[in-house]
């Protein structure tokens, strides 16, 4: 079975092909430049350079979310379309369970993915690798750094912070005098690899079913119910 | 200081650009493609996408090998010919020492990177991690895995086994009963990243300077030299 995947979750963007052995493939940028802009032109070139087609693959993977409002809508849309055009299904995969894929091997550890998701808060999950196998400690969520900090001096095992706010998160963790591991370089950011990964445990879906998963509200949607309930407050003190 | 690295020294390849702040971009293919189709046109189009030019490029980096002697002397060549066409200096790092970078954030282990040399040899060398550095504990050469298993034997530290040999390797250590790691699916083949990281601590040369460094005689330099030995000793009989 091959997987096409997509991760546009923050500012790194991949695209990668995987088969039955394993990456044949990956496209991995973290510039400036737009998703919008370099996820489709990255999957193009990778079908060029490996001379296949979308007929090629059997369902296309996208990173659904947590993550930047755009970034995941993008991913998604590229995901979504891509399927929905070519008649292939979507395995949409957690963000955080992603990343995670990226340390199934270590043993001793709590696999702690972490994504800014500003004011003052990250987008996290844990897992612990156990035999080959994730074992989800709980749902995607949005809490503060603080928060995980509590966490962390209660658990046992150190936190391996992986992610696009792992430094931010391993500095805090540090002034807080608790001890955690911050991912090596190659490992540390979202990559379309680890989409792939966890996509072989997905049950695939059709495109028209496939939604992102923001878990918050973005902040036009929050500014919009705020202003709505000045609104109905002011009205009821006339 | 940004760096365009080449990796080809076996079936999988790469291309990346390193800035002063990580990995840009990595462009990874592992296909049953020649590295002379798919290197230059992964290059080209990460340029494309990432909307750079040469000029913005401050060094070109290189896996010089050991490894496949065709896909060390492409890799060489495409590096030589684009620092040599674009007046930038080549920095040549040991395809065994990149690979050994994927794992600098471990402790307590032997970094042992494998590639298949074929006749029953693997390429090798070993490196210890120590505060963000590499140590190195043997040069580049040619071993036999059993002769590598008897050094693992009497080791302290556990090995960590990287490359494209890796799993061979991997097997062979536990049908003799010793203990060693597999790096994980992410880390474990050769990457161009892994070229750009040793590339920082390599001086740069002048492209004309740079030579592949094939550790053995390629089979067609060994068959000249044995029959030249024949028609020598035959001679010597006359």
């Amino acid at each position: 079975m091959k997987i096409l995947a997509f991760e546009s979750s923050a500012k790194a963007a991949s695209v990668a092909i995987c088969g039955d052995d394993g990456l044949i493939a990956q496209y991995w940028q973290h510039s400036a430049l737009t998703h919008s802009r370099t996820l489709l032109a990255m999957a193009e070139d990778m079908f060029k350079n490996l001379e296949i087609t979308i007929d090629d693959i059997d369902a296309v993977a996208v990173a659904l979310g947590p993550g930047s409002f755009t970034g995941i809508r993008i991913g998604t849309a590229a995901a979504k379309g891509i399927a929905w055009g070519a008649d292939k299904p979507v395995c949409p995969v957690s963000t955080l369970l992603a990343m995670a894929h990226h340390f199934m091997d270590r043993g001793d550890i709590v696999i702690c993915p972490v994504m800014d998701a500003r004011r003052s808060q990250v987008y996290n999950a844990k897992f612990m690798p156990r035999q080959g196998e994730l074992v989800r400690l709980c749902e995607d969520r949005a809490i503060s750094v603080e928060q995980l900090i509590d966490e962390a001096k209660n658990d046992e095992k150190p936190y391996m912070l992986v992610g696009d706010g792992a430094v931010m998160c391993y500095n805090t963790f540090s002034e807080h005098g608790v001890f955690c591991h911050l991912a090596p370089e190659p490992l540390r950011l979202q990559s379309a690899w680890g989409v792939a990964a966890a996509a072989r445990n997905t049950a695939p879906q059709s495109a028209d079913d496939v939604e992102p998963n923001y878990i918050r509200l973005s902040q036009a949607e929050r500014e919009r119910l705020e202003r709505l309930a000045r609104q109905g407050s002011s009205k009821s003190v006339k």
